[in-house]
């Protein structure tokens, strides 16, 4: 394990030569930052925040974020407007406004994806305005306690996190973030450690660096329901991993059992997805047995941490739908680049016309509920009483066809994410079966995607 | 309502020449049984049970059940050598011996099915040794309370039930027996009496005539699970109501509250099962869209009273093992007449080839489910980590087809009754969806059951 160890550390660490170039330029950037202040005569001040402060930056990755501190009395509006005044300074023309809970600017510069966000500089992190308010603290906190060994522990566990797709706290992944990467370092000394103790968490776990609460159970209660919580060092009241779904919570808990039974750099680098063949993929379609509905359209104009959870959501309501039908949804899926994309998977895509529609218990008289069904004209037979004693008509089911169901529902636009309701008002397309490899074949984003779904496996058995 | 209930007695009370007629092929039988016994030097005499005795019998009713009572210190073994002598005397070489809980002799008479059973005169009948001897005391017992004016109301309640297909208490119909309906009219005071209450009744009711639990709730813990309780005044130790079905049950309680709602001739008389056509056969399973499989075989050579249990037994079985498959049956259903018939409908006859194969709780080890199933030619995807956190893969079914569910349970015939399971190891044929047609045209027994099946309703509602 050493030495798988130390080939990918050699591989995701930051040479000399990364290091010298990102801190010339973050360095600079706080600079222009706080000659901003002083030119504007704003009472504030930058800071360096993030794993580029940290030396917890992946090799590959390019983000410096970069905090501008303001007094905790100024008022909100204020703060807003002198700190984007600030930001706009430093990024000029290159900079770009971004609506998180508050306003914050980013820009691409010298190959760097660079955050400027303004802030309170708030010396008790519990009484935050705003959750960008906590970065300082956490910078600190983290700073004073990683040392450099700890610092290619982190680069591991970042990297393994990676590699078995559960890293980041961003709608679109629900996985674990840098900030909590570290934190598990810090609390298991090493990135071993963590794997150790992972590979027998069960859901519901809870760790508590600081020892805030002296009785877990307290902490248990406060964040039931999640698979895994850890307290942040800075707020009690807040669990740094509260983005953690349970799917990435199981899959990170898998792959570190896998991983200590079995070690491998495949983890950390595991190979991409095969692109498959329109021919593989109609190969692999008709051995399902299933039936695929794709549904395609133009994906709303939103980031995909607006997108991601209304496509998901959006999933839900037809998954539901389905179900409450009759039919079986294997498995579902969304995607989303340039065009958004709605996946069902039916076991069975079209159910017999006749369905058992049960009536009221036999201590309710039933009178009318026979009545009107004997006049319907979807009855295919009854009233009759089944073994269990329940008075039932057999009807014509109103829609046998999964599809029928779909249009219905696009229609309809229920329980639907609002913009992405939006979009399907302005139009879609359903493919299906088959007809999805001319979809695969026109869109290699799409055909990516489903060859993904097609042959989905955890990244470390690809 | 009165005037239904004039017309419907006018129809089914036995006129004063069938009461004669009667009284006369009784009276002798009782009498040659008495001489029979004299003759052969047996301590024995005869006795007339059941509705011939108490006048409760319907017109079309043919059925004379003679009793020979034996001193109860009589050894069993010699009770059933003398009783069958005497019996066999009186019958002759029409007699025909039968095998229930001890033997007896029927034979036809005169238009008549004459039931000729040696039982023990028992003074106390909590104290029987077998459940004919009870019947004397039956015999007693509503000899001493019915009124002419009750057994015309007796007549009126048997017909109810007759009608709505609910009568009688052997295996195959699972309903109320005569010597209940005359409890529940003894009880009631009259059949409207017995139609009123029975129109509320809930699962779990408890009748108790002699009130020989003065605590309900004793007799409801006693009798627990049987949707209908009627202590035997005779034998608090007994249900007279024990065969009534759930099905038996609900069918009685909703029938009573829509002869209050609307009453008419047709609850004791309804219309026949109409007989299907062909062409409307293959309509209406067009229009049900399921598939229907008819299992046929030679059935066993016995009493109804053995087969239909079996039979019904053999039903769950496949149920079961269809339903744990995956497959969905809407209705099954079994018939016997010559030859043997089971029928299962199935919803969905078909599943597509890739299921869902979930693994051990994400706190459990799974490397030995993940290479097992890895190395699998029946893998088509996984190992993945499903929305819940549950391992998973997804696996070739083995089976996809209902057909091939059906012939291997057909060759195990694990669960099945005893001597259908014989029956079917000597052949049987499987007919499917339309070409049940081609079997209803060559069996007019088979194409009543699938009319009935097929246009399954409540007999007052055809």
């Amino acid at each position: 394990m050493e030495k798988i160890l130390e080939k990918v550390l050699r591989r995701v660490k930051p040479k000399k030569l990364d290091r010298e170039r990102l801190k010339k330029v973050a360095d600079g950037l706080v600079k222009r930052a706080d000659d901003a202040c002083s030119e504007l005569g704003v009472e504030a001040r930058a800071m360096l925040v993030g794993s580029a402060a940290r030396r917890t930056w992946l090799r590959d990755e390019r983000d410096i974020d970069i905090f501008i501190l303001f007094p905790e009395n100024l008022p909100r509006e204020e703060l807003e407007r002198k700190g984007l005044e600030v930001a706009g300074k430093v990024a000029g023309r290159r900079g770009r406004e971004q609506f998180a809970e508050h306003p914050y600017v980013t820009m691409k510069f010298k190959g760097f994806d660079i955050d400027l966000v303004p802030c309170y500089d708030i010396s008790d992190p519990s009484k935050i305005q705003s959750a960008v308010d906590r970065s300082p603290h956490h910078q600190r906190y983290v700073e004073a306690r990683l040392t450099p060994e700890l610092t290619d522990e982190v680069l591991l566990l970042k990297q393994f996190l990676t590699g078995i797709g559960a890293y980041g706290a961003e709608l679109q992944v629900q996985g674990f973030s840098g900030y909590l990467a570290e934190l598990l370092t810090l609390n298991y000394g090493s990135f071993r450690g963590v794997v150790g103790a992972a590979s027998t968490w069960e859901p519901g776990v809870v760790l508590d660096l600081r020892g805030k609460y002296p009785d877990l159970e307290e902490a248990r209660a406060l964040f039931t329901g999640q698979p895994l919580t850890v307290i942040d060092p800075v707020d009690p009241n807040r669990n740094v991993a509260a983005a953690v779904s349970m799917q990435n919570f199981a899959t990170f808990v898998r792959a570190c059992q896998s991983f200590l039974n079995n070690p491998g750099e495949r983890f950390f680098f595991p190979k991409p997805v095969k692109l498959l063949t329109s021919r593989q993929m109609s190969w692999v379609l008709k051995q399902r047995g299933t039936t695929l509905f794709c549904i395609v359209f133009d994906r709303p104009d939103l980031v995909p941490d607006i997108t991601y959870p209304q496509l998901r959501k959006t999933e839900r309501a037809l998954v539901t739908k389905l179900t409450r039908a009759g039919f079986w949804v294997l498995r579902s899926d969304v995607w989303s680049n340039g065009k958004a994309l709605l996946l069902l998977e039916l076991s069975i895509a079209e159910l017999p016309r006749v369905r058992a529609h049960p009536g009221p218990p036999v201590t309710v008289k039933a009178e009318d509920f026979i009545s009107k069904h004997l006049r319907s004209k979807h009855k295919l037979a009854g009233p009759f009483i089944d073994e269990a004693g329940r008075l039932t008509f057999e009807v014509e089911r109103e829609h046998a066809r999964g599809r029928e169901i779909l249009e219905k529902a696009l229609e309809e636009r229920t329980a639907f994410g609002k913009h992405v309701a939006k979009s399907l008002a302005k139009g879609y397309k359903i493919y299906d079966g088959q007809r999805v490899l001319a979809l695969a074949r026109r869109n290699k984003g799409i055909r990516r995607f489903l060859s993904g779904y097609l042959t989905r496996c955890l990244p470390w058995h690809r």
